[in-house]
């Protein structure tokens, strides 16, 4: 257990979305990926998630934003979030309003606050080097920056946005803090090699840490109509109004994410900060990303090694390596193959390789086209 | 559909036993192969052997012999099976006890009868050529023989014991029986390619066809104790006294296979004829030999193709090639495997590879040693 320090100007803010398509049909529509234990650590993502930002900001400091379907099950994960501090969606209008109206929320309360944002739903191996990326973050903030964690690049990633890194600012107590040149879209294979080998790219994990008012003054500058509205619902919040007003105002938000709202025009005008991180950090992306986090691995033959997820009792295999994901209450024998992935589930299962992993979401949008909604 | 005319003295004995181990979890002891629809033609094994013996039989000289376990399954779906041609075994005592008695029944009711064996589980192609074998074979049979029908080896088999076949014994109406010099073991790999180079080798199926009294009396040279235990069954046989004879007298009956107990020594005697024949024949010993034989095939991409068996409608399957066998109800995802085996049945999932499917039988005998019978 890693002991850390409070940061007692920061409010954290767990955005809880997104399906997690590529990991079905473990990740369902009803028990999104962030409901899950992806690893067998005996936590949820979003409980990890808890775990690792909980003992920086405190219980009563935490927000958690996610869709009406599933605030029912965050709450039962998370018992010791404040029940006013858990906002439901009415329906999802992307990022820029869902974590706008938690940083509204909090600025009401809390004027001078600072917010961080970090998924429900990614895993972080070192919770001390986590620890003080986000406390030196929040001094960034403070001094007006938009700061986002930059995670050292462990391979030529195409499936992620860059952050190229200019200056280090200077900032006292912050001395890993760097100026933010420009944010680049995911890149194809040859540019994401030449970024690796130029060196000064991080990958743009999604988490950053800004103070509420300087986000609120960003989305006023850029999207004053969504800022207007965010605005209306956070006076109303905790008042007898709070359901009236978001059910009235929230539908005609507009859908946006943070990153084009918030954090690309900050970084045009300089005003966007990162603090490298070496995190032990993943987003889970799909099966093949999944199976060497998985915690329980059993030998069984022919030097190959099987990764079990699940209910290992039901599991038995001979000369296979990969992962096998059991969930269905039944037996699983998988026999003389090798990057194998199975995935049992009551009502369907998938037999892939790593190699394939990612055309689980063409499954998942055939399914779709086919109407098996039953199944998604 | 091909038109056969009946062989007037030629009784059917089906010994329907087996458990087709390297077939679970298809195949269980409850559901064993013979009871299954193993390619899709909509006719278990067992109905199949039925189709294609009851056209030279008549259904009134067929006879069934199976463990009390199935009898309720095997008169079910054998409806125009007379009640008292199903021979339910207390237990299970070898083929020499279970065809044995079928022999002896039948010699009660018909002395110059020809009795014909010929196994619930394996499935033949060409009806004519077999109806053809099996005409020759009683004829032969008629002469005093006991005659296998060999079957010509299209590969350098281990898994099958050979039959050596001499010159031809001239019967009139069966110019293709000929004199038997010898039955060998399975042999090693070496050995089988040497057998299919020289020429006249043949598989041994174990289909013979003899008249009953010739066997019996075989077995009352042979095997004395064996042979005065069936005779005392049959004698009581549709009399009032029958189940408590079966149930005294077969418990005592050796056990032992009827290749040993007749086959042999009368080859040894120079008593064995062997009609070749060329049926298509297959045994279905695995899901490897399964395979080929599944009607239903689906082309998936990358120039791959997926037989499908049970419920097609709930497989969906890309870049994916080998077997889906879907009997659990749920929806089975496949993609981007080659010579893969999935196997999904409501509490056990099987995945394998074409090569290892030999290796199944090692999981049945590992639940059993866990105890598992309920997987079994």
């Amino acid at each position: 257990m890693v002991t850390v320090a409070r940061v007692q100007s920061l409010w954290v803010i767990v955005p809880a979305g997104g399906a997690g398509t590529r990991l079905w049909p473990l990740s369902r529509a009803g028990a999104p990926k962030f409901l899950l234990d992806l690893t067998g650590a005996g936590r949820t993502l979003l409980q990890q998630t808890w775990d690792r930002l909980e003992p920086l900001a405190g219980a009563d400091q935490m927000l958690v934003v996610t869709g009406q379907a599933h605030a029912a099950a965050v709450a039962d994960q998370l018992p010791k979030l404040p029940a006013d501090h858990l906002l439901a969606e009415p329906s999802a209008r992307d990022s820029a309003a869902a974590i706008g109206l938690a940083a509204a929320v909090v600025a009401v309360q809390q004027p001078d606050a600072v917010v961080g944002s970090f998924a429900a739903d990614h895993l972080i191996a070192d919770q001390a080097a986590f620890a003080e990326a986000v406390r030196q973050a929040v001094l960034t903030a403070e001094q007006g920056y938009v700061v986002t964690l930059g995670i050292e690049p462990t391979y030529a990633a195409t499936g992620f946005g860059y952050i190229h890194t200019g200056e280090v600012l200077g900032i006292e107590g912050a001395p890993d803090a760097h100026q933010v040149l420009q944010f680049v879209e995911k890149p194809d294979a040859v540019t994401a090699a030449g970024y690796l080998t130029a060196g000064g790219y991080r990958w743009n994990a999604g988490m950053f840490v800004v103070r509420a008012q300087v986000l609120l003054d960003q989305l006023a500058a850029h999207r004053p109509a969504l800022h207007a509205g965010l605005l209306e619902i956070a006076a109303a919040w905790r008042t007898p109004h709070q359901q009236e007003v978001l059910e009235r105002v929230w539908p005609t938000l507009e859908k946006v994410a943070i990153d084009y709202a918030v954090a690309e025009p900050a970084a045009a005008a300089g005003r966007v900060a990162v603090v490298p991180a070496d995190l032990g950090w993943h987003d889970i992306g799909d099966f093949a990303a999944l199976a060497p986090l998985v915690a329980r691995s059993y030998p069984t033959g022919l030097g190959r090694e099987l990764r079990v997820l699940g209910d290992h009792d039901q599991v038995s295999a001979t000369d296979a390596g990969g992962l096998v994901v059991a969930t269905g209450g039944r037996r699983v024998v998988v026999l003389g193959l090798d990057d194998v992935v199975v995935v049992d589930t009551p009502d369907a299962v998938l037999v892939t390789s790593r190699e394939s992993a990612q055309q689980v979401k063409a499954v998942v949008d055939a399914l779709r086209a086919a109407g098996r909604t039953d199944l998604l």
